[in-house]
């Protein structure tokens, strides 16, 4: 049962997504700047998701290419606005939609315990691509990866027990 | 009297400011641009402006620092995603409320007859956000720039009647 919580207010043009991991924080921050990690968690299901460019820090570019089994392409590109081990904030936007950006705040907390809530919250330029977002299929799109990244932190626990 | 127009509908986390310039499209985003310029028309009456970094390029960071009367300073920066003639994406964040960052959207729209339509829309991460900075005072300092740059471009075009 997925534990991942999605919300989108009606009216409003942003969607906030989040769910508790059981890891750690640093962990569950590695997990979302590490190219090889991202690839193995980001994305639909059944696409193939590959980091092209991540550079994380203030002004560095990221894009990333998912292909689906026909060989279809879809890439995503943004840019860092902040990056620290309890947030980063970036832009990001869809390649065959130019000019559609939106603002993605990511939140690291740590709840003690080796558990850490992570919240993503992606602000549009209106309520029209909202909308859009969430019908093209996106909603079943963002909450799948949350929880394969759960499934994935789990690993990476057992792999490296000592963290 | 201002002919600019902001918009600020109630329970949106949206800012929109727009005003048509007697101006060419090239001059208007020129004076969005360029360092020396920006220092000319940007920021609150009676403050001085200095251009810190404007890297205008995606992923090129910029930064602004206001000083008033009394010497006291307010610092802004942000990085660019997207640079083309008829439009910039930014992100912009006031120093000295960190965490709170914004995505801004300058569109430039050629309207033939040497006439230039500017449009800033600026979304926040929450109508709280969005309230905040209206209450502030900004309503007004987001006006009254947009006049002062109306000014320089006439300025400009005099000085350079070829363009």
């Amino acid at each position: 049962m997925a534990e991942t919580s999605l919300i989108a207010e009606p009216g409003k043009q942003e969607i906030v997504v989040s769910r508790v991991f059981d890891a750690p924080r640093d962990l569950v921050f590695k997990a979302c700047t590490d190219p090889e990690l991202i690839a193995q968690w980001w994305g639909p299901k059944g696409f193939t998701t590959t980091v092209e460019e991540l550079d994380v820090r203030p002004g560095g570019m990221w894009r990333v290419v998912q292909r689906d089994a026909e060989g279809n392409e879809y890439a995503f590109h943004g840019v860092y606005h902040e990056v620290t081990p309890e947030r980063i904030v970036d832009t990001f936007e869809y390649e065959a939609m130019p000019g559609h950006v939106l603002l993605e705040t990511e939140t690291f907390e740590d709840l003690g315990g080796g558990r850490t809530k992570m919240t993503d919250q992606m602000v549009l330029q209106s309520v029209e691509d909202r909308d859009g977002m969430l019908q093209s299929g996106s909603q079943e799109e963002m909450i799948e990866p949350m929880e394969r990244l759960a499934g994935l932190l789990q690993s990476l626990k057992q792999a490296a027990p000592a963290r």
